[in-house]
């Protein structure tokens, strides 16, 4: 169709340029052997929850921020910033995702001298987020089962393109229609390597299996620096 | 920032060509007596699953028709052609959004002699569909109440341009901290004319105040030509 010919032309030399900046962001990174993730999900998955019960298992022994991207207001930045951790917010201001440059801008306000984890969350949408490197070095899912076990089928991409995803909500499994051997299949067909970690952010279930595997990504990220 | 600049450049000029089809196509609805929806909501908020249940209470002596747009499954026009009643899959191929060009090309697919009612649902997305106006009468929100209280207060773009907002999903209600008083104040504050509809797919509780509503619409809009 004619007018997606053009908005790919437009999307091609839009990541191109995404690209180049992500690199510079990564290579930041590195040289801070700072493990950097990108987490992506619908609105209302659990993403900020996630964040709050995940940080209590980082901050007594490493250094952690928080990058959050949202379109207009800071109330993800707000209930981070509770957990006395550097939280920058990014407005996209109508902007569907995130993008290197508008997480390059805010990289100088963090003090990078021995951080060790820097978490973006990324604007609540699981399709456009998908397309934009941010520099990161892996994106993270978080899919709410209560989304329906046809999700990974239907947004292939993002499920290509990430290292882990974790499945929240458990403790819905048994008042909804969820098949979760369909949502795990599903997974593994579309990215066979990809970490499944099965989570309620309410009751702490699975929580533990999920921040020991990052806790060991930090650990391996700064080895391969060695 | 510079890269949202350039985006914004863009997306005017894609908004503007957009904006010249989606005339077009209303035109062309109303041309043909039928009210035509736009129907947007994130990834499994109950979209397929409401049409599933608004499709009965229609079909006996109104004519229906959808468009289902996904990025590149044909599962939810699978679900809806069960009904019997003339759907069309649009895959956008990895596009975030339906833009009025794509909904013009499936027109001519239809048999609009005696259409009352299309209903077009977008992709999973609750942000980049409500950019881009596709000539409908109106659009409505679906928005499953799991995802949290706090959504219309974040995406308050699409509560701005909506009629109706259905809060899906109700039957969660106790079983989640959501507060139905800040989601529905939320709502107000963003746009006071709103018909707010709460509703459970699963055991059908406020599902007929919605489809009253939408026969309603569906009559007084053939009263409008007259």
């Amino acid at each position: 169709m004619e007018s997606s010919r053009r908005e790919i032309e437009v999307m091609a030399n839009l990541l191109g340029s995404n690209d180049v900046q992500a690199e510079v962001n990564r290579a930041h990174f590195r040289k801070n052997n700072c493990l950097a993730i990108n987490v992506i999900g619908s609105p209302g998955a659990g993403k900020t929850t996630l964040l709050e019960k995940t940080l209590p298992h980082f901050t007594l022994d490493l250094r952690v921020g928080v990058i959050e991207g949202d379109i207009f207001t800071s109330k993800d930045a707000d209930r981070i910033a509770v957990h006395k951790i550097p939280v920058i917010q990014i407005n996209t201001g109508g902007g569907c995702h995130l993008d290197s440059k508008m997480v390059s801008k805010v990289l100088p306000e963090f003090d990078w001298s021995s951080m060790d984890l820097m978490i973006i969350e990324n604007v609540g949408n699981l399709v456009c987020p998908a397309d934009f490197d941010l520099g990161e070095a892996f994106k993270v899912i978080v899919l709410s089962i209560v989304e329906g076990d046809d999700k990974p089928s239907k947004y292939p991409v993002i499920f290509r393109n990430a290292k882990a995803v974790v499945l929240n909500k458990m403790d819905f499994e048994l008042l909804t229609d969820v098949n979760m051997e369909t949502m795990r299949h599903d997974i593994r067909t579309i990215n066979p390597g990809i970490e499944i970690f099965e989570v309620s952010c309410r009751n702490g279930n699975g929580l533990q299996a999920w921040t020991s595997w990052l806790r060991h990504e930090v650990e391996a990220y700064k080895e391969d620096k060695g």
